[in-house]
């Protein structure tokens, strides 16, 4: 058999499209048919906008391929390349919640421990992290305002050599850890200094980010998650004001309400009292909840 | 630092793709930034259409984990998501020469081998493959009806089983072999009638596939792929008339034009000359080239 009428190229691709997107229509689950309809129908417009040719349709299964075979329990190479396609942050930005005067959110990135220690309210996470000593405070209120006393606060950050306590060889918990506000939803701490770090970049994802003229850099943060009754989970980063890659992120985090300014002490008595030996640093930052529930 | 004015959502998710599409303005080589470009545009728009949760993000990295893990020189997971979300066929559209006339292409699949054996012209690929056997002639001509003699024809199958050899344990080569079109640009060779069969389902694509309703099987098909001088390459399939799954090949591989009729004779003399002991099938597909390179 052979058809009569040559048919032209674009009608040739959107019945492809069309029948592939009719396969789904069985899906039982109503979100999974539509989930699976949209993106069939978003890559099929990105090869033919591209005119994908079958050499880089190769290419992308060998990127994939790659990036599976180096993602094991310690490197999710899907996940970085998720964060450099911008994907992280942009699901971030459609799940934040539209409470007005609610800290905004960022990426979760891959550093979080479930098991991290309780320190107690004033308490030092640093655990012995190399870096400068740093004073972080401020207050977790509900958008109306209210004090969240009681708010679980799970903190994590690099250390002064750019590095997370699991980048390094045994079991060492370093700046990292939790604990409550206190009656007033006030919360203090000590830790270190966080300080710019590259994301793993000896991947496909790293291969992509040299090509691209782009580099691994994150800008120094401290990861905070935000845990209350009745709210949203906040999920979130304080960022170091003046830090040079603030404006070129790796994984897009950046957000101006999110910068914050360190105060540096080349001695003296910190806010609670206490007297540092050398050089410190102090950061304060209020984090506002949305009320309701998690999804 | 606060925003003064709170930014509607649309705003805010814009304000995502378009820092991303910039991030790729440095890309050295301008294809990549226009594929890289589009492909963060298109998914994000897929992302904001059906309005990505985080659960649903974290079971898309779970999918792609698995389907890597699944990968290796044998089975390859990502080729097989490919071609069940239609962009293998619809990349085949796309890079399909506009030439009136030539015959279609299809996907190439997974069960190519390179070194397959030479076999002469109207001799036996079977390899003692189990099935019904099964002559296979026709002509290879290029558009404008030349015939196209010393082209090289590669031809593989499934078994009557619904298997490749490559399927079975050992280093059996059965049902593939390569042969040269004589003079007159007309082929001729014995294997077994192919049958249908599953594409591998035991991964993340084929939970995919249960989850939507769909099944694995592929209608019966001959793989071609002819090789002439001062052509484009073609690659495709023949199916058999009447297959059950013609209307639902699992990776949308069929076209009415490379659908062929197979003669089922319970006995006699086949077109070779030859008296086949038993029940013997007979097809005939002629093969028109492009004019042209490849890419
Ligand atoms: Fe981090
Ligand atoms: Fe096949």
């Amino acid at each position: 058999m052979t058809s009569e009428r040559p048919v032209p190229a674009d009608e040739r691709e959107q019945a492809v499209t069309d029948e592939v997107v009719a396969s789904f229509d069985g899906t039982a689950d109503p979100r999974l048919r539509e989930v699976m309809q949209s993106l069939v129908r978003h890559l099929h417009s990105f090869a033919r906008d591209v005119r994908l040719s079958e050499r880089e349709w190769e290419a992308a299964i060998e990127f994939l391929t790659r990036a599976g075979h180096i993602t094991d329990d310690r490197r999710q190479e899907f996940v970085l390349l998720s964060d450099v396609l911008g994907l992280s942050m942009l699901a971030v930005a459609i799940n934040e919640p539209k409470t007005p005067g609610a800290t905004e959110a960022t990426v979760f990135g891959p550093f979080f421990v479930d098991d991290a220690p309780e320190v107690a309210l004033g308490g030092d996470l640093a655990g012995g992290a190399p870096g400068t000593p740093c004073y972080v405070s401020g207050q977790v209120r509900s958008a109306d305002g209210t004090p969240l006393g009681g708010t679980r606060l799970d903190v994590w950050g690099a250390d002064g050599d750019g590095f997370y306590d699991v980048q390094y060889d045994g079991n060492r918990t370093a700046g990292r850890g939790w604990l409550r506000t206190g009656p007033d939803g006030t919360y203090r701490f000590w830790t270190v200094l966080p300080t710019p770090y590259p994301i793993p970049h000896d991947g496909p994802v790293g291969e992509l980010l040299t090509a691209s003229g782009r580099g691994p850099m994150r800008p120094a943060h401290l990861h905070f998650k935000a845990t209350a009754p009745d709210h949203r989970t906040l999920i979130t980063h304080i960022f170091v004001a003046g830090d040079p890659y603030l404006d070129r992120d790796a994984v897009f985090g950046v957000k101006n309400s999110l910068v914050v300014e360190a105060d540096h002490h080349n001695s003296g008595r910190a806010p609670d009292g206490s007297l540092p030996e050398g050089a410190w640093a102090s950061m304060r930052f209020d984090l506002v909840l949305a009320p309701g529930e998690d999804d």
